[in-house]
């Protein structure tokens, strides 16, 4: 990565950055005593800015968020998991409203300065009493290093809490910019595919926050593949509070570049973390796509391989069956001319101008028998590349969403 | 289905229209001594349409058959199953060419007058000695009771053969239609995900041939998926040779529909048994949707739903999750307003106006214990309905796909 010198990892999720505090409770939402509720607050109003599911169906969270950030303000994120909160009616919104009214109050900002998330089973209504309790813990413990609480809390079938923070210095002043993210079914492009709140210090317009995190958000979120199907519930919140006192960033000089280029890496290995955690997972997947005629095309071409359920069941079978691979990209709705298609897994090649070499076998498997793999199309069409991130197709993952609702 | 008295079931596949022989023989494409080299044959040139994959990666056979069929006429096919010769650059149109040759020399008729189709491995050379032994001997073994073996002869992972016919009068003469096909993974819509050959003794116009064929593929083949893969081979071809001696069928007269709709119900049931047999399928899904604005609108949603691997595991695990049903069609990219829709599992309803009813749980279960389920959504958006069918993801289609190519 040739930006890899332009910022510094720093630990503490979503409240490394300066004025962020952040709780992670057991509300008893879920069973098995499990942290469930997670509040993240910040101690100046901040620019907010959201990606929201492309589902038609949007869970009564997303709609409520979809209202409160129509203001491009927000101070706190209040999120449960172990319930979704979706196909819910009226009841639902309400539900969703009253979450964001107990926040606020508890917090004395106002509701619609709260963003609300909810992510598990769908259909079924909130136990508000729970709810309550549990937000009123959470604000009581709220504290700046409570980032790694909120991750654990709004895990669901995630194997592991992600976050991720880095640092970086824009115009004489350092800028944190840290997150959390969960997955890990129902993860596919468009958007969001998981939910990721994202805290920085950063001094910027709402306009520049937006076409930063969209831009970052397209090429790490939305990059990820584990079934297919986008959620209800999935979002992705920014808040930028500005204690980082840098002069404040706007439309595309340097500074934007910079912020975002950097809120970039922490989407991609957010982004990352959740494709290396899919449900059922054995293996990670990074195919890259390279000689594109344009990098949506290339986009398209690496979401259509890594989600491919006929690639991924060759990964999870380590079976170098690299026409899957070449199908699974001419079902992307992209026109390139297959001929020309050189295919590598890893280092080794397998298939020039669309057609076998003949490869040692062994190597490839050998490669396949890693923890992660990269599968690599290079197209000859053009100088644009992309990458997106999956993961292979157990019997667990099966056996997962067999099961999951009882 | 209130078309049902309009045609009577009749046995023998391929061959039950007059004048059309058959055979399959083991030409050892394949391991294990199975059938996998198959010619359908007509005694008198044939007026053709075919249907092809949309995958950007064309197999040479499909590339071959293209040509071949642009003059609309045809006389014989020529298959075999165990290797695709797909990704095989140059050597394999040299190959699919020599197939319709030798296919040709054997039968006494041109060349471009035989289909070529080809399924199974990708990336990998057919063996030509073999093939040419074994089309000879499908020429010497073609027979009006051949289309069974044919049917055989065609299948890779499936685990029956699927064959298909109907009698229908039509202005005093007596047409009949008759198909194979074979699944049973890769299969998508858009198109053919499958290859289906359909033969028929109407006197038809090429346009008006074509024209039932599109519209019947597009609600029969087209709405089945097993896994979102659209293989490189897939296509469909009708042969309609004229040895009914009915008036000719043209434009969109009563003559038209009537053979459109016989046609149909041939491909509608050649496409539910490769639902019903797709790979690992322990059960069959027929999805219903009604209420939609438009035919299209719904048969896109019924599709969504039919390919969701949320869904389709769910089923497998006998979860009436029907958020993940909503979710689902939510994903199709279709219009519509949630808070109208009814869901319901076979005959019961578990969703009203897109919320949860509280519904006998055991009756569902018992309703998902069942070998075929259906699944109904009322979007309540207009007065078109569409179906698509589909099957559960179980264990074994991990298995099998873990392991198909070795």
């Amino acid at each position: 990565m040739e930006n890899a010198t332009k910022w510094d990892l720093v630990p503490g999720g979503v409240t490394a950055p300066k004025g962020f505090q952040a709780a992670g409770v057991v509300a008893q939402v879920r069973k098995k005593g499990r942290r469930d509720l997670a509040v993240i607050y910040s101690q100046v109003p901040a620019v907010a800015a959201a990606l929201y599911t492309q589902n038609q169906v949007k869970a009564a969270p997303v709609l409520v968020t979809q209202q409160h950030l129509a203001g491009q303000t927000a101070q706190a994120i209040v999120v449960n998991s172990g319930i979704a909160n979706a196909c819910t009616g009226e009841q639902g919104l309400a539900d969703a409203r009253q979450m964001a009214l107990w926040a606020g109050e508890m917090l004395g900002i106002a509701p619609e300065h709260v963003v609300v998330a909810s992510t598990g089973v769908m259909g079924v209504p909130l136990p508000m009493q729970k709810i309550e309790a549990g937000i009123r813990r959470a604000v009581r413990e709220l504290s700046v290093t409570g980032g790694g609480a909120a991750a654990e809390a709004i895990m669901t079938t995630d194997t592991t809490p992600k976050e991720y923070a880095v640092k970086f210095m824009c115009g004489g002043r350092e800028i944190t910019i840290g997150g959390i993210a969960k997955g890990s079914g129902m993860i596919h492009p468009n958007l969001a595919t998981m939910l990721a709140f994202i805290t920085t210090d950063a001094a910027i317009s709402p306009d520049a926050l937006y076409d930063a995190l969209r831009w970052a958000g397209d090429r790490s979120f939305n990059a990820v593949t584990v079934d297919g199907d986008t959620s209800t519930n999935d979002m992705v919140v920014c808040l930028a509070n500005g204690l980082a006192g840098n002069e404040p960033i706007t439309g595309q000089g340097s500074g934007f570049l910079l912020f975002r280029d950097a809120l970039f890496e922490v989407c991609r290995e957010l982004a990352k973390m959740i494709a290396r955690d899919g449900e059922g997972a054995s293996k990670f997947l990074e195919v890259r796509v390279k000689g594109a005629a344009c990098e949506e095309d290339g986009r398209t071409i690496a979401r259509a391989v890594a989600g491919s359920s006929l690639v991924k069941a060759a990964l999870f079978g380590e079976d170098a069956n690299w026409g899957r691979i070449l199908s699974a990209a001419g079902n992307a709705g992209v026109p390139f001319d297959p001929d020309r298609v050189d295919i590598y897994l890893g280092d080794l090649q397998v298939a020039a101008r669309g057609t076998a070499l003949s490869f040692d076998e062994d190597r490839a498997r050998s490669i396949l028998e890693g923890r992660e793999v990269i599968i690599t199309l290079d197209l000859k069409q053009g100088g644009a590349e992309a990458m997106a991130w999956g993961c292979d197709l157990s019997f667990d993952y099966v056996r997962i969403n067999a099961q999951y609702r009882t």
